[in-house]
């Protein structure tokens, strides 16, 4: 039986943009994990109160249900150790750095770029919790977060050094190989990428490229995925 | 035979201030070598022109001579795996991009601290390169640079948001006991509690906390240091 997630998703069911559902789809494709996505939307609290809170992603698998993405993909770990995510307790000890500057750092900083998209690409019913918890999370309008967004993009691509730096260094932020340090990341640009249509990358940079080559691993999973 | 390090010192030989050896006499410690630090000013390049480079640490170990804080801390954890720095390639992987944080953020955050500081601390021969290449680097004097830092204050101590993200979780950036990414960070917070009497962390944030237990660390190496 596969592994069940629910799945951030907008109007179109088929655009799923959750930064955190992102880090999850792409631990379970490392696993080689074959999953049933459940398209889900913010206001859908019920069908998610199996799980004792109220956001994506959830997992079930089998009699087993976690959320929040970084205990999931510890659970995925646990469950089925080979392919490493973590490489070990030092690894998952360090891979934390990397959550909680992407929690901390990137996620902040690419919502002041898309947050007014978001509104456009959420389900209708979305719409009033989204634009109120956010405006109340921001202290400004949707419309005035995103304002001005041409002239923050070389500041915000300055934000992206420490992995540029990295991968000047190594092919992957997991070394080698894809970790769950690269999933981080990739899963957390796969939110702006399939929300909004504002170019944060520059082609040339060396994020921007590492990023085109998680979008062609797990045969292509996050290329596929639809746009808004 | 110890390691012999040539180790950044003030116009006081036993103010060592440099945040990169730092880092390696955290390391060193921790794999419980012994090690014979030199006083080392910055103007001193023919001193270490035997490493075939300009800068500390430089370490000699019997024939081999190892230069550049990450691979000095590479090359300790290949010649004396245990008790590890990395936790094996993924966690070595990892650590990169603490140690680019660090160098990308954390190094830059701090100098505009202290870096006027530095000029009292520094060996008076010395004193005209510092001024040159730092002034050079960011285009300002270095009164100008420093100043305003009171203002500055809450918005460095923003910075540190990833570190206290992940100190919440767990006691230490290695997981349940110290680690290489512990002493990348505590290495670069060595430099402005020697260098420097401005106290840049609240005694209640965690970072504090986490750094006063790192001073404990190996015999009190990091407490026993001397302050300018």
């Amino acid at each position: 039986m596969s592994i069940v997630m629910h799945d951030l998703a907008g109007a179109d069911p088929d655009v799923r943009f959750s930064p955190y559902c992102w880090r999850i789809r792409f631990a379970l494709a490392h696993k080689g994990l074959p999953v049933e996505t459940i398209p889900w939307r913010f206001t859908e609290t019920e069908v998610i109160a199996f799980s004792g809170q109220g956001k994506v992603p959830v997992i079930r698998d089998r009699e087993t249900v976690v959320y929040d993405s970084w205990s999931i993909a510890e659970y995925l770990e646990d469950q089925h150790p080979a392919p490493a995510l973590f490489g070990g307790a030092v690894g998952k000890a360090h891979a934390q750095f990397v959550n909680a500057w992407a929690d901390g750092v990137l996620v902040g900083g690419i919502a002041r770029f898309i947050v007014r998209d978001l509104l456009d690409v959420i389900d209708p019913k979305d719409r009033d919790y989204f634009r109120k918890s956010r405006e109340a999370r921001f202290g400004a309008s949707l419309e005035a977060i995103q304002a001005g967004r041409e002239d923050r993009l070389a500041a915000f691509r300055d934000l992206l050094l420490p992995i540029r730096l990295v991968l000047r260094r190594q092919d992957w932020l997991g070394g080698a190989a894809p970790s769950y340090a690269d999933h981080i990341i990739a899963g957390t640009l796969m939110w702006p990428r399939c929300a909004s249509r504002f170019a944060l990358l520059e082609d040339t940079d060396r994020v921007a490229r590492w990023f085109d080559r998680v979008l062609d691993l797990y045969g292509g999973l996050g290329r596929a995925a639809k746009r808004a």
